[in-house]
């Protein structure tokens, strides 16, 4: 039998291909812009954009899909420490403002580059253009995407890879490299599922019809329909290659190490990442190195990024599975699968045996016991020994008005119409609530219980922090509206990595206990960190980048519903706001000169 | 057996219950803004609405729609002559910008109200509120609806009635009056729709599901399912008059005069409109009144507005069908149909015959008979007897880089990013191209024929006016891309009405015998006109409204695709622009004090 696959140039994979094309690209819109790249030395590196809904079939059935010129997922965006990335945004769409965020890139002096709608910048109108110019200062792997609305969940996103300096080495050593996106898709639109979140009586988005690698997935066919597993209830695919949906085989030679970058941008899912009868090593976490530690599968939360070593020491006249699954809420997806190939034996031979079985989705123990496994590497940066100031944000579902939402310290963010950046750097006043939000949630509250006034309200203040202030945030995780409900949360900080100190169980009160558990010695850089159900996570950061930075649950419509929070700090530092930043709201006024 | 009724308290039609909620709305709002209406005189009408997508159900088939204040249609706005009508209108929407614009009222001294994206405001942002506040000066039948991208496809749009003032006597008798706003309906979202538009190959929308009368259609079902007719291939419906899909029945009482307001703001479809066993008698066009006659349908096309006088004469012990069916193209959609009730017979009992047969599709003599019937009404308003100028516009389908476009003189329109009234108001420089688009197309164009170069280009010249001067416009209507095709195109001039001087068959060449076929004596004062296939519509209008003005195909794909031209006349006298109106483009800058 033909197996489907994604043919690519030299069987090479495609991260390969993307970096050519990028690069090709990046070359191509220097020469248009009249800029050559400086080779060598850092450079510049430029790229034209336009977004526009398209239509696209990422999982065999059409959809209408967000695409940067022409696809879907966005290209690829590879530069080295040091360089700039500039890329101009043409905003394609008809009647939508558009951003972009740049998702693990820290905005260092160019807070007004973060892509944030209402917090760094106005949304890009229909028809204009936007340049989001800032330096990528770190190595790592990272990814894009829409920050307005829930335009990431109609397929705005793409990856974004920065490799060392030349000369300087990684601390592991790989021979290749392969770069893997995942996300969640569902056959409603961004609207719709908008429109349910934001109704009464509720609708929740549901789970995902499919889960994609790389853009990639299939729906109403299964790679695995050969086997008794999950997936049988649907047909073989009968796939040659070039379709949109056709999986992204990861073609690989015998006996090397291949560096594969996992990337998460899912909407809603926790993923399970596993190759069959290979292990990995999990050696970089959100751009930030770890101790290296030897896994069969990996927890990948919306908003994480690993790089994980796996060596081709397998029979090479197999190909093996590659798998990606719900975890952390009951599956009613069916996995999301690809091939790993061993070159030269054919992409379409399946392989001997059905596709892994993830780990049970509520073994959450399971779950902890991973992210605990984290330390980061000899030799990174330390945490300050010592806190200035710790900030406690309940996570709290709640009704407000019978309108369904999720709030923290009991307020729901309603992002203002004027960007915080510009406001506060220009001292507009009206532009939102200046009054401090609660540092912490009543003393008496059960989160192991359903909220007994379950009742918030709406709210858009902003915790400002001293600069160069060592700032711990605990995430209290809580019981859900329903008795016996409460969910992951993978946390995401704009501007910063933090440290994570730890995780507990129940309530975080601040006693010996809970300060025992905190790893000062060796706690790994992130900017993405899950709180479990009923637990708390603590983690700690430096509040050094002058700007106005997110913090929020990643999970497109529990933000959307008002799960997250807005930091400030120094923004009395902040250079210059771009005034193409500032068009709108109270930051804008009338031309009539 | 029950018919599937709307209920209407007391039987009396929903128009008057409308005009209750309308009145209690603006009394209500008024109070929350601390005005009291003052009763008898003209009156400022306070409105508040709020512009949101939701999920509602137009022809029994749930969809997500753009509605207001939680209505689809949105709110009825019923006002008097001299009044002035206030709309506090705020995006809902998320993402997605919005205006709206009052068709047919000319907003003399408020261009800035005409609720036009790029020519007359900037789009409203999400999250944002904008006052309309315009004078009603004229009685008749209006209506609004949105007016950026293809927003009136999704659904936003309602009822304008300006009434006579107190003491003031119609030229016409009736008893009662009822108000139905006609539309077309699609189940494919209105993103899905510009996808389609705006691919390559480019995808037509189709014919619509459901006609809509009042908002109401019944796609899965039929009200005449118990008769042979084309309705019959559809179950009969099951409907008990309490859903959003449930006829907007008419109640009537026998022997009275009612006078319907017809109002068609179809996104493509022209229709006709009938009512089984009555004749009517049309008095009024567009707001103006027309020499009275008597029919046994009406043609109504995408734009347009009627009053019919239907005498209540037929056996009181039947009820009646209430039809309109698709014309000049070939319909693929069920007649959409309602009840003409006669109280007390129980709107429940079906009338005794199948509905009415509507005229064959392609009948275009007969269209062209029934618009040729129409005169102003005697002491009506004449046009001037000489044009200070005459434009002819080309009706052209055409291609630009492989996309479908509608061009005028080879030209499709692509609206500025910048408003025209505030750049031009206040000399914005580079917001649009200043040179004078064409006025006419080459000689040598033989518009019976598929261009021989269908290539255009896009633009966004205005045409620019003399205050006061008489403007003539023959729009030539001219075959398709496909040979043998030539489509109706309803024009629609914002700002004005116009005199319908004629219409002629074939290329028009200005000769004496084109000329001979103007009526300069009593043509009909209307907003909006179709051309003919293959023939050609000569208007007449004094520019006499300081302003910026939209002259389009109000086929709302066919503006999409860039079917239409921009007027603009003595904007030096327009009056201090909004500052609201002025926040995007060029004519926006960044507050920093």
């Amino acid at each position: 039998m033909l197996l489907p696959y994604h043919q690519s140039p030299r069987g090479s994979g495609l991260g390969e291909v993307k970096v050519m094309s990028a690069a090709v690209a990046s070359i191509v819109l220097s020469i248009l812009f009249g800029v050559w790249p400086c080779l060598g030395a850092s450079q510049i590196r430029h790229f034209q954009w336009e977004v526009r809904y398209m239509y696209w079939s990422p999982d065999c059935v059409e959809n209408v899909v967000m695409g940067i010129n022409g696809r879907f997922p966005g290209p690829t965006i590879r530069a080295k420490v040091g360089d700039t990335i500039s890329v101009r945004l043409t905003n394609g769409l008809l009647t939508e403002g558009v951003v972009i965020h740049w998702h693990g890139i820290r905005q260092f002096r160019t807070p007004w580059a973060d892509g944030t709608a209402s917090i760094s910048q106005c949304a890009i109108n229909p028809g204009e253009s936007f340049t989001y110019r800032f330096e990528v200062d770190k190595a790592g792997t990272f990814f894009y995407h829409g920050h307005y609305g829930m335009q990431r969940s109609a397929g705005l996103y793409g990856s974004l890879i920065v490799e060392l300096e030349d000369g300087k080495a990684e601390p592991f050593h790989y021979d290749e490299e392969l770069s893997l996106l995942f996300s969640d898709w569902w056959h409603e639109s961004m609207h719709e599922q908008e429109v349910g979140l934001s109704s009464i009586p509720f609708r929740w988005i549901g789970e995902p019809q499919s889960l994609l690698i790389n853009g990639r997935g299939q729906y109403n066919c299964s790679l695995a329909a050969s086997y008794q597993s999950r997936n049988s209830s649907y047909p073989r695919c009968n796939l040659r290659g070039g379709e949109q949906c056709a999986p992204y085989v990861l073609h690989v030679r015998p006996n090397k190490v291949y560096r594969l970058r996992l990337a998460s941008t899912t909407s809603l899912s926790s993923l399970n990442f596993e190759i069959s009868d290979h292990k990995m090593v999990v050696v970089e976490a959100d751009g930030n190195y770890v101790r290296p530690f030897e896994v069969r599968d990996v927890d990948i939360y919306s908003g994480e990024t690993y790089s994980v070593l796996l060596k081709t020491d397998q029979d090479p006249a197999q190909n093996y599975w590659v798998s990606i699954s719900v975890r952390g809420r009951q599956p009613a997806t069916p996995q999301g699968l690809t091939i790993l190939n061993y070159v030269p034996t054919s992409a379409s031979r399946l392989p001997v045996s059905p596709p892994p079985i993830a780990p049970r989705w509520d073994d959450f123990d399971r779950s902890k016991a991973f992210s605990k496994s984290m330390f980061s590497l000899l030799g990174s940066a330390q945490p300050p020994r010592a806190r200035d100031r710790r900030i406690v944000l309940l996570n709290m579902q709640s009704k407000i008005n019978g309108y369904t939402k999720w709030s923290i310290n009991n307020v729901s963010l309603v992002l203002p119409l004027t960007p915080y950046l510009g406001a506060i750097r220009y001292g507009v006043k009206g532009a939102f609530d200046r009054r401090a939000p609660p540092e912490n949630f009543p003393g008496n509250y059960n989160p192991m219980i359903p909220p007994l006034n379950p009742n918030s309200t709406t709210g858009n203040r902003v915790y400002t922090f001293l600069y160069n202030s060592t700032v711990d945030v605990v995430l209290q995780n809580a019981n859900a509206l329903s008795a016996n409900v409460s969910e992951i949360h993978p946390w995401h900080l704009h501007g910063h990595d933090f440290w994570v100190l730890g995780y507990g169980e129940g309530k975080f009160t601040g006693g010996h206990k809970d300060e025992a558990r905190l790893n000062l010695e060796n706690p790994p850089l992130r900017n993405t960190v899950p709180v479990f159900p009923y637990g708390w996570t603590a983690l700690r950061f430096v509040a050094n980048n002058p700007g106005v930075w997110a913090f929020h649950c990643h999970i497109e419509p529990h933000l959307h519903m008002g799960m997250g929070v807005v930091f400030a700090e120094a923004v009395n530092l902040v250079g210059k706001v771009p005034d193409d930043t500032l068009m709108c709201g109270l930051t804008a006024k009338p031309r009539k000169d």
